[in-house]
């Protein structure tokens, strides 16, 4: 079965509202292994509407429209639809009577146009607004109609729209996530592509992004046990290929991976940033838990905050300058110090727009010092990008640090 | 003119990612008075973005496609476009060029297909990622192909695209950006309602976005100078009726508002922060030059931090709990001191996702010390909603006191 998930409104085609209908639709209806091989987004007027509705007629076994079946002027999907398959509109007398209920006395003439109903339509109750979705088949095609506002469509996609399709397709769809850093993607894909041109029947899909590489592996079984051990070898194989760049399977983020590996092992870490500002520290504290592994950090952004907050040394600093290896340990050891932590971890780089002491932006230092000994990386500054992307990267290379000398 | 946007990414029909890119294509296109009709998502897959350009050809004058640039197998919009239109590709040497130096070592065979362009192309410079965009004319269609990372389309369209439809129509458009915070935007609707309704040739239109508001004002005029006279007398009556809730026009955020002020007035600022966790050091050193008023940054994320870095006693944390204000007071006094900073501001709130010390997630107390004195703000946690927003929200409301307390 193939489905085209058909958004109307004008205010998508404005950009003041994003298409997230489209992508929650997409996520449960991929989970339920059908495919989706168009969105289209048109705006509150008949005559293009319709036109969409031809095409997605001939491209589509099932169609999901979203939006437009409001009380106003200028809600017409209903309308259109129905002229589109050649049906006339009934007054559906359990929408009506849910109508009357739920408005009470506020209930308006144009209200009542939200119970009228294509011909032969099965009506999807809206237990979350006012206006009900519906559900035909015709011309070969299934045709359900959801509101817009997402806060309706969501729960009507998943708990009206999704158990009538179910009863239509067979199989299911299992994907599992690959979560890469430190290889880029065009290395990962030259890597990986003689085995994945060897797959049949699994297919497995690279993506870049922020400085991260993810591979997708996708099966469709008979049941979700089949499509989940059709899966399971070739992420294995792909783990295998990839070595220790692969940081996790399913998880979200290498902050994850690094807060949920030292919560294990009962570490707790320390960080003291220049070039990063403090970004290392939100990231490590997104994560719900993360007091347990971590509970100091020293934005040291000044030279007085190395030296008096950090310990630094004014000669290191003379000689070496603030972006420096030796800066970057003396900042991971008093910080380690200061705290008490079992793991000192540091920033200090040239963050950019501009070079400072002469070094170029995006040069970085990461240091890490813990009982099992101290270590220093530099991350070259050919990387550098915006001043944005130059922090990212930095605190990911750090995050990555932990995890490969700390957690592996 | 008439645009159809093409975003071209199998992640986009799993529903992986949601289709952010048309939507700030269709919000700049709107502005400069380009119609949008459609848009369309189809996977990596070239027949069906074939047939998906065949339909747009047919219903627009300008098809801007959105993603497939890359160097892996699956990206192949520029191969599928310039077969539709009947072209070959060629490599541009001003693209390989960049790409060269861009990638340095690193850059693989499979890279260079990024330099590859359909001929008659004009190549739009990429400086956020790896792949050039390019443009051309044909069949009466302008076709624009960017590429699909938001952080990279973005500019993308609004540095490279625009100034190329721009010279398509005539007339100049103007816009300004107000910057609100601190007001919801039904609550600012109805206070601008009644001079919006009088507004004749220049358009004023209303966004809510992460916590704050923003009015765009838009104008057509003959010259650039036309109108950007047309939007000031605009601009300065909504700045009027909302008072101080405007923090800046045509500014980025309340961090930049805030570093600015504080740069100018030679003030300098050190932060305290146990639920932001780092969050606001990082949206402060987000703004290039931050280090001329900021230098010291405290991540008091456990209690001992609280005490031995900044100097809570230990008699307060055990009478208030650590979520408080005399706690927030003594971090805000204790990061002031230890850095010699002018101001000292603190946050200490519930971030959630469970409540703590018996206090209600989103529950956050901030607090601010200077020479000219101090003040505790809390925000209720009635605006609580996920950790990622109690922490952006906490951030915003502490920078925004530091706007109203030391800037006005």
């Amino acid at each position: 079965m193939v489905c085209e998930i058909l958004a109307v409104g004008t205010e998508l085609l404005l950009g003041e509202i994003s298409n997230t209908d489209a992508q929650v639709i997409s996520q449960g209806l991929s989970e339920h292994g059908i495919d989706v091989y168009y969105h289209t987004v048109c705006g509150d007027n008949p005559a293009r509407l319709s036109a969409a509705l031809d095409i997605a007629k001939r491209r589509a076994d099932i169609i999901i429209t979203t939006g437009g079946l409001g009380p106003t002027a200028d809600d017409l999907t209903k309308e259109t639809i129905a002229a589109a398959f050649g049906k006339r509109l009934y007054c559906d007398e359990d929408a009506m009577k849910r109508l009357r209920e739920r408005m009470g006395p506020g209930m308006t003439p144009n209200n009542e146009k939200q119970a009228w109903l294509p011909e032969g339509s099965t009506m999807l109750v809206n237990d979350w607004g006012t206006a009900p979705g519906c559900a035909f088949y015709a011309e070969g095609c299934h045709v359900i109609m959801l509101p817009g506002p997402p806060r309706e469509c969501t729960p009507m996609f998943r708990q009206r729209a999704l158990p009538y399709l179910e009863s239509l397709n067979d199989g299911v769809i299992s994907s599992n996530y690959i979560k890469i850093y430190g290889i880029g993607e065009s290395s990962m894909e030259t890597m990986l592509k003689p085995y994945l041109d060897t797959l049949k029947g699994v297919t497995a899909a690279p993506y870049a992004k922020e400085g991260e590489c993810e591979v997708r592996v996708t099966a469709r079984g008979r049941t979700r046990e089949h499509a989940e051990s059709l899966c399971r070898p070739v992420v294995s194989r792909i783990c295998e290929i990839l070595g220790d760049a692969v940081y996790g399977i399913d998880v979200s983020s290498l902050e994850e991976v690094v807060v949920r590996g030292l919560t294990e092992r009962r570490l707790t870490l320390a960080l003291a940033e220049s070039c990063t500002g403090g970004l290392l520290a939100k990231r490590i504290t997104d994560i719900p838990g993360s007091s347990a592994c971590f509970g100091w950090g020293c934005v040291s952004y000044s030279a007085a905050a190395k030296e008096r907050m950090l310990g630094v040394s004014p000669a290191t600093l003379a000689a070496h300058g603030a972006v420096s290896e030796e800066t970057a340990l003396e900042m991971a050891r008093g910080v380690r110090a200061l705290s008490g932590a079992d793991i000192g971890l540091s920033v200090t780089g040239v963050a950019g727009p501009d070079a400072s002491e002469g070094k170029p932006v995006g040069l970085v230092y990461i240091a890490l010092s813990h009982a099992g000994g101290e270590k220093v990386v530099a991350m070259p500054s050919r990387y550098a990008r915006d001043r944005a992307r130059v922090r990212h990267f930095a605190a990911s290379a750090a995050l990555d640090l932990i995890r490969k000398e700390i957690l592996r």
